[in-house]
């Protein structure tokens, strides 16, 4: 049995965000701008939140929806053809019932197992992993795999901008909201890929959490402590070494050198680390995939964005492998991808 | 091959709280808790917090680690030999990193693959099926699975008791704390009964949730709503509906008949709800297996109190089945082991 990568569906929130505007947001001039396009060189993102009115316009559920159904009617899939569906992501809708379920009712897809993972950025590698395992033991064969990110609950837009912590400033450079979603199949279809090799391995043994982010019940909710907060020297430091200890290791699962890879998708914390990981993996005459620069790190929902750019590019026999560092407690996770010889 | 149940785990948080403790709480009197008695029939349940300070007194990482370092030391399994490891939950500590991942820094467990699945009641069989199916592919051989709920975040203590919504009151009866784990491996152990079936099914479409748990981000945590919601109304109409469904499919999956059954472990919503579900599923001369009267329905955590019951009873040759009913957006749930003839 082999798993094949049938389509891929995305959904981006409300317009593409600038710089500009949130500069005029945080109340800061052209400097503060220029040094983002410089030094961390993410351009655009998108948001599930209106700044003006301070209105949610994209909920998880419906982002993961319209990725989902891109994903099917790509994929030329009815909804009751899919047998399994998973969904991963760092930002539910609610804590009960998980987001997947209502993507699902949504979607008209019913009385089949529906898992939701919890995770941060490896959460799709995750999701394919849980996805790809399952179509593997050949009880299911047709799984719609999601993955997605909104920051909303997280934007307090009541605080003045003279108060906003420098940290939240780069939060909001850096994430942006969106979903992703793909189709995979036991069934073989021309000029569709073969998932080669999923993997995911914690790495977090003694090491303190890289990102963090909190929710609130109702007992705790008056409470002023933050919603996140991140070690970025730990995630500047650590990220490309867990990224270059992945690709090793799953070069050799597959028993793949480098010099056999066409794409890579490499990592996508910002522009510019992303630039510097992909220069660090050294991984000569590969196609960098990458989409960052104008979606932001969408968590949960990136690695689609990138396979959304890596498919039609794809030719019968190359190869791409994809890496994804999650740095919450740190998780260092990839998957390869293969479009056999016709 | 086949999955194994090597060892179950528990945890369970403070004292075990009675109707009387609670009706103080609640300043209510005498005929309140006779109430309780007769129409719910949960007698005690533990919490996660202190509800004279309101200080909390476990986290789930904290239950989960107890739970599954219980049942890796009843297997004789050392953290290094677990190759794979999955929490359920409905209640995080924090939404990233996900628990999971603090648990397993916490015993010792590292290199490995985790995943958390958001879940409430089905979710101790939503992380059975997972590694279960993930055993079966042979890419892995002894997981560690855990399940557990915490509920200090949605007790607001500082609430003057007479103003408590009569719907938390009843939440506070019918929910307890706590966390359940178990060793499933592909190795045989003498006395260890196969899992030979896992079910998970979505049953929500078009059904309007049953039951609804909030958070709340730094944006909306100034907000009134309510963490919590259910419709008990719909909860009593569909769960013995669903479990009878269940349990029909899961007979069918085994080609096993009903008088085959040597013990049921059901849905365990109230004392007096699972009598009534026990006798609709008329399954004759089983053996219930419960633990709602002392526990409370401990949602990701209960099954596994349900199985530390029935672990020691089981004879060679004999045959369990377990159904869990999710009523957030319905799913249902269950499992089957049997202890293989010597």
């Amino acid at each position: 049995v082999e798993t094949y990568l049938l389509s891929v569906g995305t959904a981006l929130p409300g317009p593409a965000l600038d710089n500009t505007a949130l500069a005029a947001l945080f109340q800061v001039g052209d400097a503060w701008e220029e040094w983002v396009n410089r030094f961390i060189g993410t351009r655009t993102r998108h948001l599930s939140v209106d700044l003006d009115s301070g209105e949610v316009t994209a909920w998880l559920a419906d982002l993961g929806t319209e990725a989902g159904g891109r994903a099917l009617t790509a994929a030329a899939l009815d909804p009751a053809e899919v047998d399994l569906i998973i969904l991963a992501t760092s930002s539910p809708d609610q804590l009960m019932p998980a987001t997947v379920n209502v993507i699902a009712d949504r979607l008209g897809i019913d009385g089949v197992p529906t898992f939701q993972l919890q995770s941060g950025c490896s959460g799709a590698v995750q999701a394919l992993d849980v996805a790809r395992q399952m179509l593997l033991t050949g009880r299911h064969h047709r799984a719609l795999v999601i993955g997605g990110d909104v920051t909303a609950k997280q934007y307090d837009l009541t605080v003045d901008p003279a108060r906003i912590p420098q940290a939240d400033m780069v939060n909001a450079v850096l994430f942006g909201d969106g979903a992703g979603a793909a189709v995979l199949s036991t069934a073989p279809r021309a000029g569709s890929p073969v998932v080669r090799e999923v993997r995911v391995r914690l790495a977090g043994r003694g090491r303190a959490p890289g990102h963090q982010v909190d929710w609130f019940g109702v007992a705790d909710r008056a409470s002023g402590r933050p919603g996140t907060s991140e070690d970025y020297h730990a995630v500047e430091a650590l990220v490309p070494v867990l990224a270059g200890e992945l690709l090793k290791e799953l070069l050799a699962d597959l028993d793949w050198k480098a010099a056999d890879l066409d794409y890579l998708l490499p990592p996508q914390l910002s522009g510019r680390m992303t630039a510097e990981i992909v220069r660090s993996l050294a991984v000569p005459d590969t196609v960098e995939v990458s989409c960052v620069r104008d979606t932001g790190n969408t968590g949960n929902a990136l690695p689609f964005f990138q396979l959304e750019r890596l498919l039609p590019a794809m030719t019968p026999g190359q190869r791409a492998v994809a890496v994804a560092i999650e740095s919450s407690k740190w998780i260092k996770s990839g998957f390869a991808v293969e479009q056999p010889t016709r």
